[in-house]
């Protein structure tokens, strides 16, 4: 297997492990975020290792690639089931969580998984959708539903949602009232107790379609991404124990140049990372 | 035929009719504006019925949609005139039209339908190209024309000229003498008499590329999404009688993010109708 | 030959001559800069030859188009000998060049010859990397390598870089000890003594690749197109005796829309010229 | 909703109903067959609604356009009761079915209803690919698996299968036995009992990639358009009863001529039925 | 301008000319033929001036590149004039025409002047279709009717058609009654009178899509390049006087391959005039 | 490093390794066959281990998978010595290679060293053009120039060509004289002596561009798959020692289709391996 770029560490090392996702199943509009970790990993030789933001370099931490999940597609209940056994394991053995989609339902048993070992965790959802319905078109394990799911292990006073732009008004109105919800923009990433140990889901979606043209369900109106960097920056020195980065989707991304946003952006986040 | 998402009240029923103008014959540079009404029908699935913006949703509103007008190509005269006679037909029965190009020469036999019904109507041009030209290699029915050709309709004076970066020098001189000429940006878009109707013509191309690349003459250093929006909604609450959307051309957008930023758009305007 | 829009000068009557070097012999990551000479004179005719920026005309300008260089691929030494003699030929007849890449390494023999004729010609070197690598692989010729190259003919305090964002944290160091080193931005692009001739390099991967998908190292969180469009203006009334445009990549423009973003900025600089 | 070319007849007065089945869940390689129902209704104003080849013309046949079978992805098991159902209800009210995928799983609640219905029914199986395993990854309901499903309800000694190029050894020794096995062409297809109702389920695959780009698993070395069509054509006069096209993807298909086959395809299949 | 490949004789000592006919404003599904000039010019450099076919190279030829005729787009009537007159010209002078559509209209005005010239002219009409139909939503000037109207100034009986595979029944019948028919392939490409001078309109649909994707209505079923070639290669010592290649549409030939048929098609067409 | 579906012997254990030669340096026309290599291996998974044809599996042989030669770009005599360097060695050791290009002038130092080994080898080349330059701009090690250079080394009369379709007169005539020159086809594989040992270069590019899109200087008229599958398993039983497979260029692989092609052959490549 090809490893991302500076994610060198043996698995056995590793304080911070890279695990790709590849399931898309629940999605209803446009599919292949299934082929994005596939998708990072290969074009991660075309950045540095080096991050002057952060004025930090990937050779100095120890981070592992653990590969691609095999996932059955088709069945997504036991694709649930998987991820979840699977972060079980990378905790239990003291490892912190990188992990790339696939479509945004991956996330659910990751958290799930988080809420166990972290009872006081915050959640930091960052997103161009609420994903709060109920179900959709009567399934609850789908894509639009994964932070309503996430909601039944993890209080909503802890989940923290920033740059939301699209969703019902049914969502819109549960989220104002249930948690703290930042629609639109990143500006207020800071509002979040200190100390507490934090678990980033980035749904790369939040950024304006002009950034990330490679995505399923493109939203115009997004942020820049410096405005997505800035707002991340602004974590540095905070807990981050784990971290997500799901639907990209590289067959929308003709030029490449979106699939090197994300692979910038997981740079960024391991350097993060407590 | 499909319907815009939304857009499901019987025709007879709707206040405003959406009407899909397949046209792109005088395009000299990249045609495919043709491809717009049916491709932003077929991409209106992947957004909400529900603006966050105008915290209004479709579902309250009554909008039909006409579906495509036939038109002959290679034939420009013949179709200015079906085109003046649909716009006619609707006003009279009292509709608003949103229509939806096609290229940008499709707005001047609406405007001039609706000149005669609204003989003090404000047109708001909002485009990157002055569009002031006398002919085009000779020809006068040119998409380098529209706005030349609506002022043998409206006077310059209610024509209200915003977003402009390209022309010839003496375009750019004789819109300074007789339009309201704001180029550049939407920032003076409220610059317009209270209370009189609003037609607005939207060429899409007043947007960068980079939020656009799917349109036939892409001219770099335009508005973002989110200028744009906000120059809009600046609009809120005044009296849009009619408006267009042109120049959205399919077959660059290879992402499908052009499309859906047509798609927002027409939900956000379709909204600010009177 | 096509040539590009307005440069219609004979190039016996020239002061400027638009030089194609259409060579991407030692890129290792994504080729294909040497289709941009090709693809911006065809896109040419998609703009106007005014520019209401600098309120002037192409038609004013005495530009000719001398087309493309022939060389050789897989034999970089001869390459860079090759334009070398070119570029002092046509300093030596008093014209001033503005070349069109191609990778980043053809600027290196331009620079040379610029650096015999102004030996206090200051370099304004725009790009998202740091360009400042020994070697890469071996090769001391290399696109990553071009401005350590430059740096045997010219003092680095004459070099004076913007908009960097990446590159090894050696390069980074070495550049804030030896060159003017303004990263990120070009807010200090005026940062240079008054009267000295200046040769401008720009490497358009500077751009956010939203603006700029076209390219073989897109580096996400750039400049946006208004914003280098803004700096380069700043540098009106200056005595800009040369200047290059190198990294578009066509292949990967699927819309055109970065080829239009070249095609611009080269008209903008033709206009700059002293 | 957009109507296929000629299929204009009413559901309650059709003899033949297209129905769209938009899944693509167990795809493990690369999805987006879903896309096929619409790309076709859409491409197909690009042919005639006469064949010259049949001499005969849709306009004479009573074919109702369905519309796509609402599904939920990520749940396979409701899928595939869902088709189920609504194939027996069309069974049930006279219909004959034309059925479009999808992923060539969506064949087998098809069949399972024809099953029912004509006990004696005879399958012709045209496809790249055996579909012959047990399960994919540990799931039974897989795309790879449809016609060892089939099984289940048809006898073996009753499936024709053709044009087959690609399978584990085991699959290919087991058709080999069970099964009437006729790989790599098509021109043993009359090889089959008189007057037998008869269901034809075409993997578009069965082509080579250089006429079908557009699917998600291509296999050089395939038929040809016209290979195929002479094969198809010598069923003339035979009992067609049901058919289906399946693992169109268009998304791969960037010319359209891969959905130009299948639209092609659906024509004269549709002039076919008895 | 680019000049062909090898096409490098002065217009006044050229015997045969090159003549790019940019225009498809008829068309109605996907245009885009007006860009087949330019791409191929450029596409040209990919090949050789040597025919291993007919043992005969460009460079022993006396064949120059006029360039592109400048055509008002919206205003067919017009166009057919100007290129009329132009080919008048061109004959008036004693040179052959090898023309480039462009749409198939672009051939009636070419041959309306050949018809002129050379009463007795014979016609090989090679295409996937019938191109007969009186006229296409009321136009008679249209890509649809070009053979018809063609059939006003040759007599039908001095038309030989073949490759046809799509049409209307009332085109096939009156094809069958009036011209020389040979639908669906070129066998019979030699039955026509010796000695006469010969027109050749070949539009490249006639090619299996899986050959030339790069057109606006791609036909599956078509001649493979061989089977073409073959066809052209037998009417070696005919006396062709003329000839145009049309309907190549280079948006849809994301390979460039469609191109590079038209490029070497062009090639063989030029050596084979008498 | 992803390895090659089913290369998975050790390099200690492999009787035949696969070697990536991702080097396109004196490209002219179009490049990217450097990303072939990486290419095929991640497409290998669309695949299987089972050949149908020769009813052999790859799980039943010892191939390795050596991953790529890193090679520096810009200086081709150095990539020259590299790749010599490596095949020695690995020949030296007893392996059997399997390489795959890069462009075709990567075979050179592979042959070379081959000569060195088994003198009386026979070098089967397939291909569209005869490579048969003196040099090319000047440049003796130029991909154009390959098999001229290999005849410094293998005696002409060794040297067995098919399928080519494309050169200079003096190409042409030079391989009539000199080598066995069997143009346009496959049919006269079999024509070379049996027991010799066999090194067999296949140029991709000898398909029609039809059925490889993918490829840096398509040539129409090529061979079908099936005729090249054909031909190569003529070979079944005779002594291959060595082969290479060149010319894929995935990014004119918009389909994905041309790169399984290469997948494909490589599969039935390593099964001929005597």
């Amino acid at each position: 297997m090809d490893k991302f770029l500076g994610f060198n560490s043996e698995l056995s090392e590793a304080e911070i492990v890279f695990l790709g996702l590849p399931f898309d199943g629940t999605v209803t509009f446009r599919p292949g975020s299934r082929f994005a970790p596939h998708a990072v990993r290969a074009m991660s030789e075309g950045i540095e290792t080096y991050s002057p933001y952060q004025k930090k370099d990937l050779e100095n931490k120890l981070i592992g690639d653990y590969g691609d999940l095999l996932l059955p597609f088709g069945n997504t209940a036991k694709t649930m089931q998987l991820i979840e056994a699977k972060a079980e394991e990378l905790l239990e053995d003291g490892k912190k969580i990188l992990s790339c989609g696939g479509e945004h339902l991956v996330s659910y048993p990751i958290i799930k998984a988080y809420a166990r070992k972290y009872p006081e965790i915050s959640v930091i959802h960052i997103d161009a959708h609420t994903d709060l319905r109920e179900h959709y078109l009567g399934e609850k394990l789908s894509h639009a539903s994964v932070i309503k799911l996430v909601c039944n292990h993890i209080n909503p006073q802890n989940i923290y949602q920033y740059g939301i732009r699209s969703g019902q008004k049914v969502e819109f109105e549960w989220a104002e009232k249930n948690t703290n919800f930042y629609p639109f923009s990143l500006e207020k990433i800071t509002e979040l107790p200190k100390n507490n140990p934090i678990y980033l889901t980035l749904d790369l979606d939040v950024l304006d379609p002009a950034y990330l043209p490679g995505t399923g369900t493109p939203e115009p109106g997004g942020l820049s991404f410096n405005e997505l960097l800035e707002g991340l920056l602004k974590l540095q020195g905070s807990n981050i124990v784990g971290a997500d980065i799901v639907e990209l989707s590289p067959d929308y991304d003709h030029s490449g140049a979106s699939t090197m946003v994300a692979v910038k952006l997981i740079r960024e986040l391991a350097l993060l990372f407590g």
